[in-house]
């Protein structure tokens, strides 16, 4: 069953008026761009983490990367259903850079993130294991993250 | 083993400077705040859904209470040692209700994740079932969600 069902869009939508009051947030931004955007924020974290190890810029810490590397295995099982609300696309709305072709394709959307599961998962399996472990298992975690970027986000500038 | 190692914060620390490149940020703000106000953002969205349906303000969907109890499951699941960086809280920088009590009761906030973890998977397994068992399953949620605010939160003005 894909996790995109009508049903459950339809139902995010709807429920999403409740989430910014309890969020005791004073933005006007939309919530499901807010929630989607701190998902991302938080993948962004833990790469970061990463990264910082697989080019050098900080010391490989062994308990610290396969904590990141099980983050974004946490994140990418995550059901974002709520998020990819009707409407919410970057032709219809100001905010967001997620391109209306991402909602008319979240079958596909939704194959990526599996992939992006199962890169971290391999990941945090073997991130404990050194430093090029770290490097090697990395570049799955970004190309995954690139084909979503460019099939489905605004381009940079 | 504490995921709040003294190593695994030193580590976090160090790295957290390649996350806001990464991340493409320009905000000014600093990066492992930015990370816990989006894990505490996510909370929102998804203890939004739930208590939505559980005040009467959206219709019961069993999917999407599901998939929303779940979401909790897997964010408390997050190991959050690169969140609480020293020097983050609310003394020490502007931007955060992080009081300095919870920098110096890891071990603590960690069990407070725990029960949170074990309170949304329970609730997973339930919130299929009707909306009754979404009200009486938020109920722990939101007791734990309130402990950590209580203990370790700038309080509310």
């Amino acid at each position: 069953m894909s996790v995109f069902t009508k049903t459950a869009l339809l139902a995010g939508a709807a429920a999403i008026a409740a989430t910014t009051a309890l969020a005791g947030s004073h933005s006007e931004e939309n919530p499901a761009v807010k929630a989607r955007k701190a998902h991302m924020q938080l993948y962004a974290h833990n790469i970061g983490i990463l990264a910082g190890m697989a080019r050098g810029n900080t010391e490989y810490d062994a308990d610290a990367a396969v904590a990141a590397a099980s983050n974004l295995a946490d994140l990418s099982h995550i059901n974002e259903a709520s998020y990819w609300v009707p409407g919410t696309d970057s032709e219809s709305i100001d905010g967001t850079r997620a391109l209306p072709a991402l909602f008319e394709n979240l079958d596909d959307v939704q194959a990526k993130i599996d992939q992006l599961n199962a890169a971290s998962v391999a990941l945090s399996e073997t991130a404990g294991n050194g430093l090029e472990a770290v490097q090697a298992g990395l570049g799955p975690v970004g190309q995954v993250c690139g084909s979503c970027h460019d099939d489905y986000r605004v381009p940079n500038n």
